[in-house]
């Protein structure tokens, strides 16, 4: 199950992170703005062209240090469908480069409808006698309120080309409780019990370590539900957002993992971006303070759980 | 509010109804999918083509009768980037012919990124000093999950471009109680909390006919939550999903109109759309076939409504 190879390069790497590619124009060096925009004008071609050069500096500076990387759909469908054409050419750019691509859509819907998406960002698509992968990431975010009629195509597509799932369970945003920290009558707050969900799709996705290729996602920015989730949910691997600009910190993401320093990656997306501009590196610096970012982050959270090592 | 111009055009066409427009290759007429192969090859962009022509033969025969369309981003997701340029194209076509556009997407994320949807889906980007409208759509449905910080943002756009949004509430799938019909210890159940948010988070965006821009998305498979929700949210407009293919029928769906016969539009997608196939029409009449079921449809529901009236 496709969550295996993500924890194989994890191990590999000695590091439990992702890098989320969430990519605005402000944050994009002017050369390289300016570059596309001679191009191709000031239009949605020219901002995704800078997009995908930006991410491929990005992806090559990170990809010898970082297993995995996060494309938020949201910033390339803001630029339309030539920025929807970059989040593929970015997918397709860092799977070649060996990484790992986890595309955060949280797409959900009836059962019919997650097929398609399923094919979309998972799988495949038949044109005539012709097939073709969409959008061809390694594992998909979805939101589970749909309950399991919306998830088992997912399950099905995960199954045949060996491929992860992210439900939400406790989201990282200030008002993730508002529903998610409701508590139902039987004594389950929401976010238990869709975490509980998860372990139960996960059977159907067993994998070698003794987590499931049905991962949820848990937030750096409530430690607490962190610990108590990793307790409860034995089998669900971890996507933890929330690191870094909104707030969370190593200490707080340590409860995510096991004894073995498995169970989890911790996502920053800001702070590895826009490090260059945090940083008052030169422009042309922006993969260089990118990497050193991510191996910062990555020193600051093995100093916290130790050495990686598979069961 | 943008919801009351649906609510002006259902009106004036006293039709409540939407058409769904999700296409599969399977759906289109041979010579539809020939002439696109023809031109663009068994690729990406030959389907893309299809589904277009398709689309825009729906769209010609519908717009008289129907007010409103709502394409699913799914089913354009599908067919990759190029496919994500015929649902921008779709949005367009449907809009030149005055048709309102739902785009079904439903997207959630924390505020930041919630931004990035807004703007993508219902708002406008700028690129160096121009501005774009990525896709342009007058309405989107969206999930939730993750609370008002995930809403907020889809507020400033929609009250700034007279735009508005459906939140999921209660879907039209078979396992949608798994987690939407759970009590929580205060009593109400999930669907109707989040219920309870829409109308909240309407105060925001109220609308002239008593209406507000947050509307709510509403099975029509449910009929006794429907009146119970028609009932209790007396200010929240309700898309209603699951008539025809998904089981619905006009009995269903009327609890969930007022006594003016307004406060719902009721969605079609493959009742309409293979509508050619089902009645065995020739496949040069597939738009003839889905206007005439678009009228039958309007005529089942209106027989229960009554005539339309603006408060």
């Amino acid at each position: 199950m496709a969550l295996d190879r993500l924890i194989e390069k994890i191990t590999e790497l000695q590091n439990p992170t992702v890098a989320g590619l969430d990519p605005k124009l402000g944050y994009i060096p002017a050369s390289i703005r300016e570059r596309a925009f001679a191009r191709y004008g000031e239009t949605l071609e020219g901002a995704a062209a800078a997009l995908l050069e930006f991410n491929k500096g990005l992806i090559d500076a990170l990809c010898s240090v970082v297993p995995a990387v996060k494309p938020q759909c949201a910033y390339y469908e803001m630029y339309g469908w030539p920025g929807v054409k970059a989040l593929h050419d970015t997918i397709a750019y860092a799977r070649d480069k060996g990484m790992f691509v986890i595309t955060d859509g949280k797409r959900n819907d009836i059962g019919a409808t997650m097929e398609a998406y399923a094919a979309a960002h998972l799988g495949s698509v038949t044109v005539g006698s012709a097939e073709y992968t969409p959008f061809g990431g390694d594992a998909l975010t979805v939101n589970g309120y749909l309950g399991s009629d919306g998830i088992n195509p997912l399950l099905t597509v995960c199954r045949e080309k060996d491929k992860g799932i992210f439900v939400l369970v406790k989201t990282s945003n200030p008002s993730s409780g508002e529903l998610q920290n409701q508590v139902f009558e039987g004594g389950d707050t929401l976010y238990a019990t869709v975490g509980k969900l998860c372990e139960e799709w996960g059977e159907q996705l067993p994998g070698k370590y003794g987590y499931s290729g049905v991962g949820a996602v848990v937030g750096a920015t409530y430690p607490e539900q962190l610990r108590e989730l990793r307790q409860s949910l034995t089998r669900t691997f971890f996507l933890v957002p929330g690191y870094g600009a909104q707030g969370g910190g190593a200490k707080d993401v340590a409860p995510a993992f096991d004894q073995n320093g498995l169970g989890a990656v911790v996502n920053a997306s800001r702070s590895i971006m826009c490090a260059w501009q945090k940083n008052g590196a030169a422009e042309q610096d922006f993969a260089k303070a990118a990497a050193q970012e991510a191996v910062r982050m990555r020193n600051e959270i093995t100093a916290e759980i130790g050495k990686i090592t598979l069961k």
